[in-house]
């Protein structure tokens, strides 16, 4: 059998009613089967309740007359999305798509520390993760044989106070260049600038702390003073204001007062790796609408 | 302000295009408003892919004309059923409904152990189980002064293999003088027979072991005999397969080689009410669907 | 077989060659066999490598002659403290002693919510916590008739911002009466001065949030704004720095962009009276050791 | 400041009075300071109550004339080892010894998935794991990459039903050849046979189940079809008796209806992964002593 094509839709708009009766109808007149579609109202949204759908749409009946006939002769993903976006405008909705065979483009960043960098790679390579990575990027050199055993083009890039506006520079053109869709910071320990982010397309970072407790630097070192009895990491989109970006995942495991600051470190690791991994998962399959400092996860 | 009442709709059918648009489309062009929506497609289940939803309707749109009308003239809540019911036959599908307005009435069964009984009638009072407990049953006379502490109606039923048939007879009448709705076996420590099953409401049990493994007597002594590093609890609808009876929710907790049989009896207790009343409120929130052995909590 | 009476010994020294050898060994040559035993080094402590130990030890030799002639001709439990006291003056050492015949008396303070109070009654009537509860006390009158069902004394002690130090001085008051020797703030909506602090035997409290994340008020709301997806709850003993005192247990729930703060409140409590129920035990066990800011829970 | 190098003892026995001080007092009169000891009873051990004791040692004391007076003239470790054996004998105590200079060497068996090889290697690398692996075996080709990767020598030894005793042959030559003392089963297809288990050092597998619930094949796929919330691994010695052998560890990952057999598996994958270097951890460590079906991890 064959694997379908898809389309997943993201959309957001202020509550109304028949929400979901019209977006759904939508492509039930065209004839195009959901295959799955989830939906929340967040009634404590700022500016009044806010309603949030994904729709992942079959793109197999684009073939049949009923979507051209609907579509007003085309049946062309443009044309598909130009008639949604006309819906969506009725309904003062935001929205995205994204097709399944259209993987996303990953940058990996990463300075010494091969964990998290083995963990993304080994997921995309069974198809955890459905994406491409076309570069691992780093400030230092010492994880350029990862990179070659997975035969993934690496560039070293280093990188001191003086220098930093021009290696960012560097890295955009890189991320640029491979049409990268979203990086992903795999315990890369350097704080991207916000002009850095404000021209890169969405970045996912991973705090080695249960944020909010712990933010900045050390955070194991903190959370053993304070003797706490679980640690944890979070996975969050990164934004000029550190480590205070939308959570998009956090984890946590019970630790005891046995354990000092190295070993906390290493407890932390695991939780880190398969926390980002949730992170870049969701992100990947689309699952994920940002809304002020909070995430659906749809 | 006031909060308006709703009805909940089950729905289950074979999978088919245009499920969530035509069942979210019915109630859109009734004016009537969906403010809760959630849906599944089970692609693994037995007789082929089989779709799943869970529709919350705000019913303050029913004093509207426009919802009369579309009704053939009543807006009469068995008017909208029977409406409604039309629809599901044409879709071959399942459906129940429930209303905000109407609590379930639920019968408590307990022998001696108070805890469960306790934390469910605290988590009534606190509103986070939305029924009436009009009836608790037992068959010791135990824990009569816990029932009477928060006035509730009690009857001891005391049982023997001879007069359990007997006995069932009475618990039944009192379940059906009391109009119960579900029955919850509160740490019961009898075995309900088939034939109560068959004419009782429906009934939650739950399992002082983290089911399948550990089945039947003395779980925690199993369970430390076997060593295991985790204990758990596990609440299902009863059915005459002991044990056997679709999940409805699962958590374990931590334990050592230190924990004797008596203290994962204690470790196991705060978990057995957590899961217990957790799936309690399912339940009553109507989001728990049976199919075949397994449980959709939509 | 009757239970055999023991006496828990906590000792804290700096680190030196020898400890457990000579703290054994000392119980040893009595003739007192030690049932329990546990120790950790903590060599990250500020001081330099700090020793921690728990010993419980059967107090049935003390009957023999070999103790009494250990002891220098008397066997009663103040012979035997005054005797280890002079050898953990030896070593440096601080230490105290408890004894499983006298349990631990204990006050609750609560206000109005009564979770954590049925729950702590429940876990003392049901052996889980070995301790007397003489007296309940609160700022309101609401959770009387909680106390009279378990038939245990209840005081309400009104309290305003200027009534606070007459009301904390006849809660003092309460509290030298019965013999307190733990104070449990369960869910007691007021923060206990310095001044009292400094005078009440030692008070556990338990912050709904998981410190030091979202100190202060309505951290659930807090949780809330910043989109988490794990809450939590802590345990600690209440210093005069808010929130900030040695943390004895936390725990965590999961939660997703679909609860609002009123059901994380609801999620968060499941977690406070399972978290503050283990700290009180752990306490009551004589497992704890404050050392600065942290607990070691042995 | 160089690392000290340390013994790690573990002692059974049946419990008797003075154990502790009597294992502790041995190393204190020989001037070996004890860096970390734990014990513990089993009062509910099958042949009544056993005694368990891990006690880490700095050898640094070998050096001293005081270690050498107490041994008989020589500090060598293998007099410690003979003196210590006179004091087991008189306790009837079980007992083994590991030095932290001598890592365990670590045989690394495979098939086809790269999950736990890759993670099991990098934990070595990064010190996390103490060992040697001078070996992967496997009985497929597919993951010699990986391993030359790392530079660790691969044998790949395919096996069918007919040639399994002489492929266990082979297997087992290798594990000797390279003084293997630990054989790790990371999601190795096969099972040993008892001729293999009853030659080879101590085996540790990981069965990607809940165990004892889902033994054998397909435990995901029985888990989906059972409808649990929570799926989980366990990591064990292997025994003759498969998915029977003494727990070392294990862990749990919460699932819903939405998942399919496929999605469990991979949710699955990284418990088992966790729970497999927990166990291997453990194992290295010395801090898990066997006593019948169960563990006890100190």
């Amino acid at each position: 059998m064959e694997t379908s094509i898809s389309a997943t839709f993201l959309v957001s708009a202020g509550d109304q009613p028949g929400l979901v009766a019209r977006l759904s109808g939508f492509f039930y007149e065209l004839g195009l089967n959901i295959v799955d579609a989830s939906n929340h109202t967040d009634v404590h949204a700022e500016r009044g309740p806010r309603f949030f759908m994904r729709l992942v749409v079959d793109l197999a009946g684009l073939s049949k007359p009923e979507a051209a006939r609907g579509l007003g002769g085309s049946a062309a993903r443009k044309t598909l999305e130009e008639v949604f976006g006309e819906l969506a405008k009725k309904l003062g909705a935001t929205w995205s798509v994204g097709y399944s065979d259209v993987p996303p483009r990953v940058a990996i960043l990463v300075t010494k520390d091969p964990t998290c960098l083995y963990d993304l790679i080994l997921r995309q390579r069974m198809g955890e993760l459905r994406c491409e990575i076309p570069i691992i990027l780093s400030n230092h050199a010492t994880l350029e044989p990862v990179a070659e055993s997975f035969r993934i083009p690496f560039v070293a890039l280093p990188v001191t106070a003086a220098t930093k506006p021009e290696q960012e520079k560097q890295l955009l053109e890189h991320v640029k260049r491979h049409h990268v869709d979203l990086v992903v910071m795999a315990r890369y320990m350097q704080v991207l600038s916000d002009d850095f982010l404000q021209q890169s397309p969405v970045v996912i970072n991973i705090h080695h702390g249960f944020l909010p407790a712990f933010q900045g630097a050390k955070p194991y070192h903190q959370a053993h003073a304070r003797g706490v009895k679980l640690i944890g990491a979070t996975a969050h989109y990164a934004t000029k204001d550190l480590d205070q970006g939308p959570i998009i995942e956090q984890d946590v495991a019970r630790v005891s007062h046995e354990l000092g600051p190295e070993e906390l470190v290493r407890v932390g690791r695991d939780v880190e790796r398969v926390v980002l991994a949730r992170a870049v998962r969701a992100h990947l399959e689309r699952r994920v609408i940002v809304e002020g400092r909070r995430t659906m996860v749809l």
